[in-house]
């Protein structure tokens, strides 16, 4: 069987977690919580376990979750998106990327991504013969140059991937953003995914600025969302996918055939839980506490960095301290130091090492202080 | 947005199961129990789900589901499948289905599907730029004519999709069937995908024979899995894949980027319960009263049948009775008799109609008999 996807190895999230577990280092590698879910959540899960919602749901998902995602998103970005017609629940949110990318690229079709870029973007670019074009954002700001984008822009680019807060960088895009990239698609058949999976969590008083607020941005784009990320529920793996009514209706149709539906009884629990906006709304001075927790731990060290501007993950430069590729440091560092991260370079499709590495901050305070205290040591 | 599926519509089962809601007809459409799953499967998950067992699973599936679908499988079919290397868990049989498509159809290929066929299977292919042969079956046996086959197998020919037990019809695979498509593909690059989530719902003391016994075609073969028919949860959307490591190696390529991983309590807990043979052992008897008890409702009727040899369908003629459309007669048993239940054209690429309905028995046996007595007023 000749491969499709032939320079597909392990992922890096799995090589990662495995040698953390395996050597007994602190994982601050693959992005999970290292806390649990509230209990109140857990409770609704029960219920709803305990109580016969085992079947099928609705292949667009239970019209409460649909209702209550539809009402969340009115109240914080003033969109009405169309319960019934416009909101898809999916099998977490790497399914609504596929789903979505499916639903728009055709062969020789080309996909903008801004690198670093999450692992599975161009592989579900590829498979569905798209061709991915590069926009390389660099550190230590990782800013978009728009005048590099618009060159970028040809009469084949069907595609843009858009992902703020970002991962694996944590930067954000800024109003001026959205107006960039809206000026330079207004005249074109260009369609966009954003995926917005950390949406509840930016720093330092920064605002969310949501591909949707855009009217003119809205009519094209994909929103995708994750309620793994905004729960601590990762291993839940449910997701959506935001849209106007055109859009969705392609949507479902790929979603349809990959997975139909999603797991019943936690949809309906998160449908109950969504309805108390104070549970993400700590989200933002939760995860600023414990980057600023690691950061503090970092201060004696000669790594170098930018505070997050959201996401929880937060990168780190080692340029002052060693020439190592850093594939190889984040190796040696869990081996030998403890400490597991993600090497950045394996986000750009040429591997461009500019000496990062990234660390997951969802994790308790207590270890967050000891990783930062380990990695001092270097 | 031009459409990839232009062809696709709402689904039959939610057209269908939408009407039985809206006019409080008995569902016997769309394939799911009436009852619930055991209480201690649902204790199992909330054992894990109160315990943290919340971040994400191994792309694969946890190692400890995997180790019991690995032992199962032995026990059962007396096939050793390697848990690390040849055993992935799925978000449901679709995705499994869509994964192994995908990972070995190319644009141009030909598969061969033998038809009336689930619906998700031509959607699939042809997303990935393959093109389905049909080999039609027909009432009242759905035997297949290998002689048929053999014609439409070409150097083009890639991949054979096989579902037995067969939905819609009940119909399962004998042994013979096996040889004769071994004899086929022999000397060919020719891989199977076999739909095998009824394998434990066979009657009358029929044998499954999984694909995976004949071993010139376990070597090819992609044998896709549900824990949602087996265990009556359907709405948890967890399935698997068994196959060689070859393709395992190139299924879970897909896989990672199609879903990554799956609901890890409900892992967790199925990993616990397979372990108690009982809990699939006990379902042929249990549904083949079912079919029994709907069957004898339906004697005294103008409706004929053959009794279903596997699945938890049964499909019925009503030749003697109308000359309605399959799908017409369908949409009106809801409406004026309150039994819903699909047209079998859905599943014809042609949209063939042989005066057929699919009835699920997957319901209490109040239902069933209530549901027969309605139709035999026809
Ligand atoms: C699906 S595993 C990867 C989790 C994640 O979002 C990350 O670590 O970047
Ligand atoms: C995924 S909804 C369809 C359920 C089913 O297997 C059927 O009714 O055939």
């Amino acid at each position: 069987l000749s491969s499709k996807l032939p320079n597909v190895g392990t992922t890096i999230f799995t090589v990662m977690s495995k040698l953390a577990t395996e050597t007994g280092a602190i994982n601050l590698s693959q992005g999970f919580p290292g806390f649990d879910c509230s209990p109140e959540l857990v409770s609704l899960v029960e219920y709803y376990l305990r109580n016969g919602f085992n079947q099928y749901a609705p292949m667009t998902g239970v019209p409460a979750l649909r209702e209550s995602l539809a009402q969340k998103t009115f109240e914080q970005y003033n969109v009405a998106y169309d319960p019934d017609t416009e909101v898809t629940v999916t099998s977490g949110a790497t399914e609504a990327i596929f789903a979505a990318l499916t639903a728009v690229i055709r062969p020789g079709d080309e996909v903008l991504v801004f690198e670093p870029a999450y692992d599975s973007y161009v592989p579900a670019i590829e498979l569905n013969g798209g061709v991915p074009i590069y926009v390389t954002l660099t550190p230590p700001d990782y800013a978009i140059d728009w005048q590099r984008v618009a060159e970028k822009i040809t009469d084949k680019t069907r595609l843009v991937l858009v992902n703020t807060p970002h991962n694996p960088t944590g930067h954000v895009w800024t109003r001026n953003d959205l107006n960039q990239l809206a000026d330079l698609i207004r005249d074109r058949d260009i369609w966009i995914v954003s995926d917005e999976v950390y949406e509840h969590i930016l720093f330092d008083g920064r605002v969310h600025h949501s591909l949707m607020t855009h009217p003119e941005l809205q009519e094209r784009t994909f929103v995708v969302g994750s309620f793994g990320k905004t729960f601590h529920v990762t291993g839940w793996k449910i997701g959506y996918c935001l849209a106007p009514m055109e859009l969705t209706t392609e949507f479902r149709k790929i979603h349809q055939y990959l997975t139909f539906s999603t797991v019943t009884p936690i949809q309906y629990a998160l449908a109950d839980y969504l309805k108390q906006p104070d549970h993400y709304r700590k989200l933002p001075d939760f995860y600023q506490r414990k980057r600023d927790l690691f950061l503090d731990g970092l201060r004696g060290s000669r790594f170098t960095f930018t505070p997050a501007e959201g996401s929880f993950f937060q990168t780190v430069s080692y340029a002052a301290i060693t020439d190592e590729p850093d594939y190889d440091l984040a190796i040696r560092l869990t081996k030998e130091i403890g400490v597991a991260s993600i090497p950045v370079s394996v986000f750009y499709n040429r591997k461009n090492d500019y000496q990062i590495l990234r660390f997951c901050f969802a994790k308790d305070d207590a270890i967050l202080q000891e990783a930062a205290e380990r990695l001092s040591r270097l």
